[in-house]
């Protein structure tokens, strides 16, 4: 087996390797495929990844990843820049646009307070966050954090830090998933659910 | 959502997308994974996939991959070179090379006979097996396809092409796996095992 992998073979196998979920079984089927491959492949696929962090930097506004600086979201001014809803990572971004729902403004964090994982406010961008109220453009922000740990705490600590500001804050609605039965709710959730209860509208 | 993905991270979460078995879901936690992690992971990725075609060529006797030519395996002396074993993929060759019990040769065809997906047996390394027969060192050539209908039709022509060529044919054993309990083994893989029963040994 020791030689059997030829070593530029197995340096992509390992490249692979370090994605997230990925083993070394899956590693080495994706890299036998890009092998089995047109060349074209693996070279476009090389120049991506070439340009992947050249092209993409942080939008200096909202700090989302973006090629143009201020990022589409940012410039457009259709949008409306009284609301900021504050999320933990550029994929929970993509999550609320792909909802088509959502007219305001942005905030990405990068991560959530973790003292486990060893991530402090420090490590957040939340002076980015507090500079944006300075302007007094802003009247609300929603706070979009995960249900977890990390995510309640960050919840918690942007709050006090922006109770003051003269800004109103909210945060999303958490409770029982849409199109869910009741009976598959863990227990967290539904007593989130209960908590979170509202008047009956028609 | 149109222009919430920045074009050159879509870039890069379409060459993911080709993967195998990989959603679109699963690309962009790849791509953003890559982003999120030190600019030298994605260059040393980028450099791994642009050398790969570059330095891994088809064996000229085997037709595995391989950096060198004749590979590790065909230039290795201390391997038998009167047995032949036959492979549909490299990958095939890996996973007997992992077993650690064959110490013969390999020939690898690169694929399997298969009218539905239009491979003909001129698309398979099956000339180039051919011609490993004519020096008269092979005395054994072992067919190792898989018990696919593609494997099996493969696995009769190559019978067909090599019975008259004076070397001994056999086939791998089918049958039940080890560690696998009867209750759960398909009817198919159950009537093949009953009709491959040899004499108990001690």
């Amino acid at each position: 087996m020791a030689n059997a992998i030829p070593e530029a073979l197995q340096r992509l196998i390992n490249n692979f390797s370090a994605l997230p979920g990925v083993g070394e079984k899956t590693a080495t089927r994706y890299a036998l495929y890009t092998l089995r491959s047109n060349e074209n492949f693996a070279l476009e696929f090389s120049k991506s990844l070439k340009e992947l962090h050249e092209k993409i930097k942080l939008c200096s506004v909202c700090m989302t990843y973006s090629q143009d600086d201020p990022c589409p979201i940012c410039s457009n001014i259709q949008r409306d820049s009284s609301v900021l809803c504050v999320v933990e990572d550029p994929s929970d971004l993509l999550a609320i646009e792909d909802a088509n729902t959502f007219k305001g403004l942005y905030h990405v964090l990068h991560g959530a307070i973790s003292l486990m994982d060893k991530i402090t406010p420090e490590n957040l961008k939340l002076n980015e966050l507090e500079r944006r109220l300075d302007s007094g453009s802003v009247k609300e922000v929603i706070i979009a954090t995960s249900s977890t740990r990390a995510g309640e705490t960050t919840a918690h600590y942007i709050f006090d830090i922006l109770k003051d500001k003269g800004v109103k804050i909210t945060r999303i609605g958490y409770g029982i998933p849409m199109g869910m039965d009741i009976k598959y709710a863990d227990r967290a959730t539904l007593s989130k659910s209960l908590g979170a209860r509202q008047e009956f509208q028609l």
